[in-house]
């Protein structure tokens, strides 16, 4: 039951043009259960070093997270990452990144987060999130992130992955050098050949498109003046995604659950960069939430009243 | 009565990974032309030279629009652009502009012309873009496009020109620029603060959003697994816009009006990128876009079941 995730958890220096955070809680694990576990009971896999406080186990606890497999390495650092945006906020410099105790990572699951429903590999080392899979054999949806590193260092080991998920999560940029294919559609038809049946583009500012083998949908991100800190959207977008799928896996997941899925991932994912780093996220409700879900329905909508046309010759 | 277009016509040398052509009909005025006349007539205004042929003429008046204020100039060489595209087909380098008759253009209208309900003010020198804007004195509705070269040096005139029109159409960058914000619903509030109700925000391969008072609405290219040469989508999307604005102006342009509006515009932009040059809107059918507005309809659609949310604490 449940979703189990295993990712980063990590110590963020955030630098974008409306301030800087010197050593944020963040991480892809934690952006994506901060936002899951509003539909169901996360389990979190990952380590952290001696200097990761029970303050910070507390945020992750906020909606009854169990950190029970957070792996507490005595003398390690928790993994630490320093980036910063300019005035296109889709672009990030990687000032730094600092391992510490994920350099020697190996997840342990326990029986409870074996068990889960549906199971997010963030964006580690491919083998190690093949290995995660084959221990959730009961999962009924698995999703997969990866990124530009892993398509270079370790291609084989990724596709050997992807191989065995139902769903991968990559941005526009990813899925190009993944498959070679400029074109998003054939790129997304290549994956899909792979394995999955769910291909999420991941478009920053631009939003989201998924391609099943039925139907393309695509959905922009939430307009917002005010853009804080994008760092971790991606996560916490599929934090939403995939809490929506696990609340909805046992009545079957047609292309009409996934699209709302994808409103409750863009929905979370715009609170999240509202602030920065989980600040907005730990405190949200879920009437916000909904709300912007209700006001997605809105930026989208429009009906066809077909006009007649001139058609000569 | 109907539209009119005042803007380049050209002859444009295109290169794009998929082949190259050496001499097409091109320039604004004609792929506006070509999508309005669906709608309804269409005026096109616009200097050529001597080596304009009848040919070219016949593929503007295919659906009826009127050339009679296409000012032939003796002795001279039509608007020539030279343009290519890589791998990453919303990225255009052009190699060559020569601007012929164009460079010493000064637009004339007859009566038929000056009558029109909307007036578009294709990608021209804003004070030529005055001019014409005060010459047409019972349009209902004015849209004009720009770029990069005006805003940098022409600033104050276009922003004077901006303030005499309904809508603007400018892609993201174009925006950024003219309002020195990064945000995009910034820069459209800045926008709509010097005159124009609608503005429209151009994507590329992600689509448009369009910014009224009461709403943003955002809708994406429709998905291709091919895309030959995006040369003139964007005049092509303005043309179906704008000839649905034309055929609804007299009832009144609600914002689902102009949403659907969008989405012919869409679909319009659609077909034109799918062959060099004008080739595939030049034999389109009615048909064939009322179903590509269906098919935008489908691509969008989902609805909001809203499910339970955890809120603790």
């Amino acid at each position: 039951m449940g979703l189990t995730v295993v990712g980063s958890i990590a110590f963020d220096r955030v630098k974008s043009p409306f301030g800087e955070r010197e050593r944020m809680l963040g991480g892809a694990a934690t952006y994506f259960s901060l936002a899951a576990s509003f539909f169901d009971t996360v389990s979190v896999v990952g380590p952290v070093g001696d200097d990761f406080g029970e303050e910070h186990l507390d945020v992750l606890r906020t909606r009854g997270t169990n950190v029970d497999d957070i792996e507490r390495v005595p003398g390690g650092h928790t993994f630490f990452w320093h980036g910063e945006y300019g005035w296109d906020l889709n672009q990030c410099h990687t000032k730094a990144t600092e391992l510490g105790v994920f350099a020697d990572f190996e997840p342990k699951l326990s029986t409870g987060s074996r068990g889960c429903d549906v199971l997010f590999l963030a964006n580690i080392q491919p083998s190690l999130q093949r290995a995660v899979r084959e221990t959730c054999t009961t999962a009924r949806f698995v999703a997969l992130d990866s990124m530009n590193y892993w398509i270079e260092s370790a291609r084989d080991e990724l596709v050997d992955v992807i191989g065995m998920v139902d769903c991968v999560l990559l941005n526009d940029a990813e899925l190009r050098q993944l498959t070679g294919r400029p074109n998003l559609v054939t790129a997304a038809r290549d994956v899909q050949l792979l394995g999955p049946r769910v291909v999420i583009a991941k478009q920053g500012e631009y939003g989201a498109a998924m391609i099943t083998p039925d139907s393309f949908f695509s959905l922009p991100a939430f307009p917002l003046e005010s853009v804080v800190d994008p760092t971790g959207a991606g996560d916490t977008f599929a934090g939403g995604f995939l809490g929506y799928v696990a609340r909805h896996v046992e009545q079957g997941l047609t292309d009409d659950v996934l699209r709302q899925a994808m409103a409750y991932g863009t929905a979370l994912a715009s609170f999240n960069v509202e602030e920065f780093g989980t600040d907005r996220v730990a405190r949200l409700t879920s009437g916000e939430i909904r709300d912007r879900v209700d006001g997605l329905t809105r930026i989208v909508a429009f009906e066809h009243d077909p006009v007649e046309l001139v058609s000569r010759p």
